[in-house]
């Protein structure tokens, strides 16, 4: 049975990585000994390695140990073979594009429609969605495909945004993209506050997290579901 | 002799549509009868009519009469024969999708590069550089590549925007999004802050405006040029 836990954020402003999920990811990844980690998202440009430590030094403090989908030289294989994944965030367009080029979208299918357990913060929420166009990253690498995982049959905006009041910025607002998305797609939207997550178990996917999201569907007002709500459309 | 106007942004926090940047626009289309509005980007999703409406609105003011590129039988032809050319901002992926779609790009680039006055804001702007991977929108449509006019041998990010002082968001500041983009790319970035332009006359090009531009470098320290510099790489 489908186990994932997509997450807005790994990081809350004045907490440090994944702390504010991680008594979650204890239950989550319980008799997990070692997680399979996509660092391909590379935040801020860094490393696989520097990230995949990242990773492995919150993760050590539940017993599980680390290991980078990078290092491995069958990438297929590694995903197929795995106990459980984490892809974390970063640059959705480079995730992506990686992916493609790896050939790891469709183990990465298989498995997760499988039961292998699946967490994913950030650009790892926006690829388990139908495709990659509600994400809020730069374009900076063109991959083959917006397709994303679509282990959902909807798409995330992570880190969704209220608009902010008096701003003098003319920039849209995230509420303005996603209206502009559903000029061209028919799909439903998620907008998930940073703290809030999605608990998928199967065909049932609940809202965690202390706050409400934002649902944008096709020609209705955008609305607000509450937390420990079902989602289903 | 190529001749362009290269805007951050159509309209300035509680300005009117192109309201801050008329008087220059007076002086760049002087004896320009008729201009060619591209509303292809679409921005909030309105329709090509209403978008080359509120474009008529503001150039009847300086006697310049708008016909929209949308309601053009031979798109491409449109262009050739077109005194001036005027591309509205709105969501940019929409934009070079349609501007693939029509067959609009080489004929875009044989006329703005032979003289015909160009004017661009927001995507109108970002898509004047050497591809669209510095844009600020949501990729809600998969163009057939990411590829621009490349009138200009750098790339725009309009609006842009300082980091957000005391911001609890966790979502990445415009500059880590331009340092993730030189992970992949080489080609400068120059951040136009809103109310800022570059004025492009044949391979000269000074930034106008009352504001400093960030510019941005592979490998370099980001930094600031003063208004009425020059830029060149």
């Amino acid at each position: 049975m489908k186990r994932l836990i997509i997450a807005s954020t790994s990081t809350l402003y004045n907490g440090n990585y994944l702390e504010y999920i991680l008594p979650e990811l204890k239950v989550f990844f319980k008799d997990i000994k070692t997680l399979l980690f996509v660092p391909f998202a590379r935040p801020g440009g860094i490393s696989h390695e520097e990230y995949t430590s990242k990773a492995q030094e919150i993760f050590k403090t539940i017993n599980i140990r680390v290991e980078g989908l990078h290092a491995k030289t069958n990438k297929a294989d590694a995903i197929l073979n795995a106990e459980a994944i984490f892809t974390g965030g970063g640059n959705t367009f480079v995730l992506l594009n990686s992916l493609y080029k790896h050939n790891c979208i469709a183990a990465l299918q298989k498995v997760i429609n499988s039961g292998t357990p699946y967490l994913g913060t950030s650009a790892g929420s926006n690829i388990c969605g139908q495709n990659v166009k509600t994400t809020n990253d730069m374009p900076i690498i063109y991959p083959p495909s917006f397709d994303a995982l679509q282990l959902i049959n909807f798409n995330i905006n992570p880190h969704y945004l209220d608009p902010i009041t008096d701003s003098k910025h003319m920039g849209e607002t995230r509420e303005t993209r996603i209206k502009e998305f559903h000029t061209q797609n028919t799909i439903p939207v998620v907008g998930l506050r940073e703290g809030s997550w999605l608990h998928v178990v199967g065909n049932s996917i609940t809202l965690k997290g202390s706050l409400s999201a934002r649902i944008f569907e096709k020609d209705k007002l955008p609305y607000e579901i509450e937390t420990n709500s079902k989602i289903e459309f």
